[in-house]
């Protein structure tokens, strides 16, 4: 099967067989990371830029990880460095850099739909690492690696997700994702932090993590902003951590070889204990692992084959 | 010819055949950005140090590029992080930096003069990315690159330059560059914003954006920097888009085929209303991709020859 | 012999005869940086994060210039971008980092202690890059190998500190490493600024700086910090420079061939005046270049050798 997309801009357009790709893909990249030497020369000669308007460090870092393994050329322009301070719009600042003839932008963007709009404008490929609250596709992608690793399959599981689910590009596409490819997934949060309509996405919604985590194969904890405690939504980190924050008594209800997941950075004693997040049980570090194997995928399948020696 | 010059201060200081050497060079360096494999490894080994005490995008990226292209190797020093901020000199962070042995310092300084201050102290070649008000070479390069390309010649033109002249450091270095090449530069700007005897430097003044655009071959539309609007230099905006923005009026007066160029990045509906800057005349993304193209060039002829190698 | 080390935490844990064999390896790496093509593909494919929670210029120049003329990939991850600010503790991002398989973490921390805590907690070696005010190792190994470089020897020498001693990481590691090799070691500085039991280290306290400079072979002076001064410590730079700026009548109690040396970025007029930083016996600069020289040095003993081929 070739890949034949153009940009990785969310979950949902992608096919069940593009993300078995995907991640057929990603096991294979991953192998490289293991080499005394970790380099590649496949995308030799291939310009990626990163495009971040709100601060991060995991991502970047893997990305950047990603794109060396792979012998990309790399520039990053952050929000604080670029034009957008001396006004220029989202759109000029995306063809002064499709100028420039990159491969890939890589954006993230605290507008939903922001990665959208400039990859029908550019010629190069477009990956949204983060779109306000709408998506984090390569989240979502490293996750499902992640499980479909341990599991073996990613169909017919279980997965609960609990937190903040209605500011949470990660929940949303996560939930997208692994429904497509076949499991079942529940949601569990403060009721101030369960969107309405979310059933339509296919999730089920309980209000306690003891009924998210029953025979759950997956619990997959959310990061709490702190900025969102406060009167308004939540009273406080304490009070958060007693009604959702993870238990041994919620690990207990879900399968005993359940996986225990988060997309970091952790809050330790908000929302998972130091001893589970360490735990036997814990895959956090396997999807920081796997997130540089997803994301060397993604370049590799964008720009890294034919396609684009012809086209572009 | 050969190109034996250590540093690139300023236009002022390069011959009209040291100018259309660059600008050959840089047109073989774009066909590189055009192809699949867009490297090849004729900087191998070098070392390019970023020495910006201004934010900046577009230039640091179009360096970052260019240098990457020829395979060279950068580190970026920024103002916010250097020692600067320590209360060091800038020569002795100068020196500093050339004791590391880099082979090529690009600097960009609110200061005039800074770039040739350190010129004299460091065996390293020394681009000025923009000084103060003074110059910025590279974009006087590109912009005369540009026009070169589509006009086929530098020679008998006449080249409209609107804006505030008075500040604005790429004005002053075109003026020098299009004169030299044999065109003429006719200037328009509000009486507060044209600086006492620009006649000298070779260009016209008028008045109004109507009778500089008259019969002009490009027509450089200048970015307002809007602190400098209010009340001393200019009432506001929307005064100055009334009497200095670009109009239609005003590129019925030119040459049919008249371009439109900016160096970005552009104030949509102040300077240029958005349908002249993405119209049919405008070659703005063009500045863009050549600026790369320039710095490729300026980089392989500082570095790139056998001077360095028995001297360096 | 053999380097088989995993980290460089700090001089006191380094033999005599390992830190002869950084020096050694740090001279020959010297000669890269002379070349034309200043590129070695040693450490081609490894990767190489820095992690730094203060600001630095030269020291995170200087560690990037050494990693690209090994051509290994590196990654930067700073305070202000990382998780920390998103209240992530340091082990918890150190294991992060560690997860994208990197093969050496450079940190630089303002908790003394902080590159220690992560070495035990992680595969890939770990460079000490500045703890507090506890040690900076590579600083002390430039420092030895510019005066062995100059002096032929470091044994029986006679190192003058002059300055901050009790908050200077620099003198903490330099008292180490050269009473370690051989020199005898005497410090002076404003006795607010004089650690009490700095003897037990082996250095011998004096009050003036005429004291310290009789008979040395190295003067070096430390950086006063500014926000040191006032009521505290010191009332003023003036008073500082007054009482323990170098002079040249201390320079004049010194041996004829003394060198001058600083772990800049000076303040010139304050610890030392502007003729003597850039007199004949300064070798301040030397020192910059040498930085280069013992960071590819160290990063090749590290991981450049066959004990990672098998064990990482």
């Amino acid at each position: 099967m070739d890949f034949v997309r153009k940009d990785i801009l969310g979950v949902e357009e992608l096919t069940g067989a593009e993300i078995e790709l995907i991640l057929d893909t990603a096991d294979s990249m991953k192998e490289i990371s293991h080499r005394d030497i970790k380099k590649v020369p496949t995308l030799r000669g291939k310009t990626i830029v990163y495009f971040f308007h709100e601060p991060s460090t995991r991502t970047i870092a893997s990305f950047e990880i990603a794109a060396k393994r792979l012998s990309a050329d790399t520039v990053s322009i952050s929000a604080s460095t670029s034009s957008i301070v001396k006004g220029e719009t989202l759109i000029d600042t995306s063809k002064n850099l499709e100028a420039m003839r990159p491969d890939v932008i890589v954006i993230r963007h605290q507008a939903s739909g922001a990665p959208h709009m400039i990859a029908k404008r550019v010629r190069a490929s477009v990956i949204n690492a983060g779109d306000g609250m709408h998506a984090h596709p390569t989240q979502a992608l490293l996750d499902m690696m992640t499980v479909r690793e341990k599991k073996g399959t990613l169909s017919g599981l279980r997965i609960a997700i609990v937190g903040d689910i209605a500011h949470s590009r990660v929940a949303r596409s996560n939930i997208i994702g692994f429904t497509k490819m076949g499991s079942s997934v529940v949601v569990a949060g403060p009721p101030t932090m369960i969107p309405t309509g979310i059933e339509s996405m296919g999730a089920k919604v309980v209000y306690s993590i003891e009924d998210a985590a029953r025979d759950a194969d997956v619990i997959m904890m959310l990061r709490i902003q702190k900025e969102r405690l406060g009167d308004f939504l939540f009273p406080s980190d304490r009070e958060y951590a007693n009604f959702f924050g993870l238990t041994h008594e919620a690990v207990s209800k879900a399968r005993k070889d359940a996986l225990i997941m988060h997309p970091g950075p952790i809050n330790r004693g908000v929302e998972i204990p130091p001893e589970i997040a360490d735990g036997p049980q814990s895959v956090i570090l396997d999807q920081v692992e796997n997130g540089v194997a997803v994301r060397m995928a993604l370049l590799y399948l964008l720009i890294g084959g034919s396609r684009h020696a012809s086209d572009n």
